[in-house]
């Protein structure tokens, strides 16, 4: 059996409605011999950034050659661009609002501005802006990009279309900023909750390699946390999770009800004075 | 390779329990080679119509010969007949409660009342009552005709198994009104809220080709709304939605929330005077 | 075509986070050619007994052969060790904290305690621990076993690696009690709540073969139903569900709500009096 390439979606059009079906049924007709992955479709209506941050956490553990599908397009209807991204790695698909940048590199991120700023691309990675209507399903809806322009345009890269093809080569695209705390004067680090995960747990912007390798404590939603937990143990523990952020969590509980904190939260983390 | 026969799943089920995995792993332990396909598990608890809008919005979608398999069942256990329909495009296997009618075209539909009118089946359409017990799971149970009959009957066929091997062919089915809006005596166009998506968003059963060229306005849960929108633009708005229905949308919130609108919930659609 | 082999994923993990997705780009990236089925997603945080019950309900309409990856893992982390366990019907794979045990004999369960009790396995059922470092992920991360040690080792499974490559022999494993009602001194039988489903049914312990011929009568949370309906009929009912556990439903309702009971809420059975 030769490998079906993989098609991974990223949306916020949740499982309840026709859209996720309608997107798949689309790229079933073009290849049926795709392999149709949920990454998760339960982004928050409209969360360019917590849709980025998944696409950055899983990314890495996909085959190389994985077509990821993003969808979360606030701007669907209006002069935003409509992309694919070749990486090293990976081909992504989708609007041009800073969601596909969660596949650049943490330097080229590191030159952006909040919200998004656009910036050339770096060597390596190939951008087309998708203009070709011939790899459109028509009509082209107004309000479903994902439906009629992106799942139609990745059903066709899977079946080996070349970037070239879908449009005109672009020099750059727009770029978040990297998630990543921002260093303070007092030697502090200021981050911000990235993602609040089912059993509660805060994922921030604070990474294990931001972190000096003395101890630490943690400031958040008024409630101060002091160490780095290796494992779960009792209480409010701050700890780095399975992605490489400074997670906290509640042993046991739900952190983000405790402590009344949401995506956005800011939180402080010290280096810890010893004795 | 050949191409798997796509199965599509549409219940009320949910994704919390164990029916629709144990619907999945009787198909698959009949024919490992179906491609599964969810729609959505999510309709309303035995809400046949919402089941039915979503089977309607994405038949168009799926490629040629796709067997729906779609429960909605508020009668299992009763006498209520099982169905498989073939349609010129798909086939169809459920209750025969209406459901199954999203596949029948619109000017047969429009012969319906409320709640369902059960029809003769118009050329080119074919459908037998699920009775032989050979293509059944054993023992059948009263209450779970999705993994006991629905699931088999379909994985039988989606190994190319006749209709007519299920058993007798039938001359009618229930039929469920379509779902289109109304012209009053008035003038204007009188419908419901089909579904409400993730956004919050309002489906309705309005349809592009019941609107005049001219402008309209709509009047729901108190609110008017004048003008149809071509993209998203700020506030109440009102355009025609990926699915050919009009919608109401409040850009950047929850229109369903803001206008206490729910499924079922009535509105006027006006011809608006120029000027 | 050959058959894939099924990895059926059942978590406490949810839809909207990374895990999920991970897990499964994990074991794509070591076998492509896996059919992955998820089973449930959604067991409650940490609900070992819950995510048990799923399993033992799904288990037998997999095609023999199907390999379960099942985390529900509130000790990931601590010294608890990882199974790999085959039964003359499926493979298993998860934590080693009573949630695989789903799959061992009534007979066996029986003998264990509430909460769990290591018992020697039967014959025709094989167990291994986790402990050969050459099949899992690296690195290891301390919470999140799913992605790193249980779908890599699901998915060499799914290659035909035989258990014996995976690490020691066991002669035991941790072991949950039965799923089943408790015979009283008076006669009656004691049960609990074991899941609610989506339509708000309470699935409890008492199996059908519990049950004597004769009529019974329930009582659970400060209510009492008699006799056993065969279908759904009309307001509070007990019934045989379509897993072989009895069931109280309430007809066009919530039953769960309606009576405030949950998982955990006691009920009991008492054989009914004729005349």
């Amino acid at each position: 059996m030769a490998e079906a390439t993989i098609i991974a979606l990223t949306t916020d059009f949740g499982l309840a409605d026709p859209y996720v079906a309608a997107m798949k049924a689309v790229i079933l007709a073009i290849n049926p011999h795709t392999l149709i992955v949920d990454v998760s479709h339960q982004v928050r209506p409209q969360g360019i950034e917590q849709g980025a941050f998944l696409l950055e956490a899983v990314i890495p553990y996909f085959p190389p050659g994985t077509i990821h599908l993003a969808v979360v397009d606030p701007g669907v209807g209006s002069a935003r661009r409509a992309l694919a991204l070749r990486t090293p790695v990976a081909i992504l698909v989708g609007p041009d609002n800073g969601l596909l940048s969660a596949a650049l590199p943490a330097h080229l991120r590191a030159q952006a501005s909040p919200p998004t700023s656009r910036l050339p691309l770096p060597q390596g990675f190939q951008a087309v802006s998708l203009e070709n209507h011939r790899y459109f399903r028509h009509p082209v809806s107004a309000t479903f990009h994902g439906r009629d322009i992106f799942a139609p345009v990745a059903a066709y890269l899977s079946l080996g279309l070349s970037l070239a093809e879908l449009g005109p080569s672009l020099e750059s695209m727009l770029v978040l900023p990297p998630f990543r705390a921002v260093r303070q004067p007092d030697g502090s680090l200021g981050g911000r909750i990235l993602h609040i995960d089912r059993f509660g747990n805060l994922i921030t912007d604070v990474r294990q390699d931001d972190l000096s390798t003395g101890s630490i404590s943690v400031e958040v939603a008024g409630r101060r946390i002091e160490g780095l937990s290796r494992t779960y143990g009792q209480g409010l523990i701050a700890y780095i999770g399975s992605f490489g952020h400074l997670e906290i969590a509640l042993v046991g509980g739900d952190a983000s009800r405790a402590l009344g904190a949401d995506i956005g939260t800011p939180l402080l983390v010290y280096p810890r004075a010893k004795g």
